[in-house]
């Protein structure tokens, strides 16, 4: 239950991670223009915030590959906050270059996972990011930081939560200005929420969590609402719930921005975003991918949009 | 937020409607002896509340012309509770011949539905009740209630809450044992449910009500919690997600069965039902409708069914 402190927030900022997280996963591979073209009709359905690419090898993840190109066709936009995760600080200079106003720097919570995703321990991945930081003092650019595997490991299982808050305060000691929990493989419940929210409240006060749901076991939105009861109001989320997951053929990825809208909107919840505006961006995505995406409000409209029922089956109560 | 007595329930009873709600909505046409595979199927999980048919025309609605043959194949299965929805006293003769245990009498709360739907008016339709009703006197057959359009019409839109109350009140003036808010085009968000619950606790206090919801545009299982912070403890659901909308092509039907006690299982609410069964039917019904269902968990796995990993994608953050 949550206490008096724990109130639903009045306002939640949602971060579009879909050319990030979503691509990333995909088997199609978008142009440049494509994906730019994406994140405009985003811009114009009122998001500001974007996780958009990785400066990561182009061989590792060949759908991120134009990460420069794509910073600099939408820096001109103004007003938008574009971040990029890197792996190393070779990652950290050609984000840089690009312009970017926030690198992400990652890790997993579970060293199996960090080990296969990063080829190196989570203490070197610690240690990795102290020497990024220093590169970065004085450029202006903000350290941001992201845990994945934080509900649950695919390879380990369950992820004792004081690795979350060891890691956490690793960040908190860089200076970091956000921390993003990631469900990487969608093993988020809505317990695990609860306890590390509170328990990242207690470890790094000054840090509050970022909550970043996968949609892969259909609870996500669950997921959601379960950190809403914890005042937690900052959430990732993909438009389409482009993603998949790479352990599970047909199971979704990332929630979807535009279901995630479509709840905070009926809860009064200000975004700032427009539900209309995201289910044409969700429709162009369906439409750029060449596939069906498993947002649903995209399917069926928003609830008050009464569509041509003249068609309605009988005596099916 | 919830006040004490609305704490979340320590066991909930689920009620499955796969083979009603789901399959009416499906364009494949089972046989009877796949329907009772499905239902052996479900048993075997640990089902034992089942919404199995309706006693409706066979024009109306040709997916349920065996009727009284799939209430005949499950009769002989001992503990299991078979309620079947009957539209006028016709109906409910074949039901009572058929052998159920409940009759399920359905209305709309808004007239647009129900006229298009059962081809009367709202009052006609609780006059039909009190005829039905005096019929099962002394058969030992329980009446139940569904209000279909529970919190939205796809024909009107808002449905205020003092339509919904004042038919709770004639069910409840007619004795019913139980009473369904049924979300028929998947309208229901959490201040509706809140606000639903709230007023029925109020003026039927002695008719606790159970949730149906739709997963139409992407929010059933956010709905499914605001009803558990609100103390509901019984939910209707549908093994894979079955149902489809007739209103909007590729959108989602009832909620997934799977997915729901998935959650429940991770919030430690009892409901009697084993997961991995479930996830066994949910297979099984994929397989019977020759598609891929909307359930989630039943594609991924339970979260710490660790599969073969060894091709982990690398530097994804």
């Amino acid at each position: 239950m949550p206490d008096a402190s724990e109130a639903v927030p009045a306002r939640v900022q949602v971060t579009e991670v879909g050319l990030r997280d979503g691509l990333q996963n995909e088997p199609v591979l978008l142009p440049t223009e494509d994906k730019a073209r994406l994140a405009r009709a985003l811009v114009a359905a009122g998001v500001r915030q974007f996780e958009l690419t990785s400066f990561v090898s182009p061989r590792a993840v060949p759908a991120l590959a134009d990460a420069a190109e794509l910073v600099s066709a939408l820096r001109q936009i103004p007003d938008l906050h574009l971040s990029a995760l890197v792996p190393n600080l070779r990652g950290a200079e050609r984000a840089l270059a690009a312009g970017v106003d926030a690198v992400v720097l990652f890790v997993s919570a579970s060293a199996t996972h960090n080990a296969k995703n990063v080829n190196c321990s989570i203490d070197d991945s610690l240690a990795r990011f102290e020497q990024i930081s220093r590169r970065l003092e004085g450029s202006g650019i903000e350290v941001r930081g992201a845990i994945a595997t934080a509900f649950g490991c695919p390879f380990e299982g369950e992820v004792d939560v004081r690795a979350v808050g060891r890691i956490a305060r690793h960040f908190a000691d860089l200076g970091a200005s956000r921390l993003s929990l990631g469900d990487t493989t969608g093993m988020a419940t809505p317990p695990l929420v609860t306890e590390r929210v509170r328990h990242l409240r207690e470890v790094t006060p000054s840090l509050p969590p970022t909550l970043h749901f996968h949609n892969t076991r259909g609870i996500g939105l669950a997921n959601v609402m379960q950190g809403l009861w914890l005042g937690v109001d900052r959430y990732e989320s993909s438009i389409g719930g482009l993603g998949g997951c790479p352990f599970a053929p047909g199971a979704s990825g990332n929630i979807a921005s535009e279901d995630m809208v479509y709840l905070l909107d009926e809860m009064g919840i200000e975004t700032g975003i427009d539900l209309e505006g995201m289910i044409e961006a969700g429709r162009l995505a369906a439409r750029l991918m060449g596939r069906e995406l498993p947002a649903q409000v995209t399917k069926a409209g928003p609830r008050l949009a009464l569509g041509d029922c003249a068609d309605v089956p009988t005596a099916r109560g």
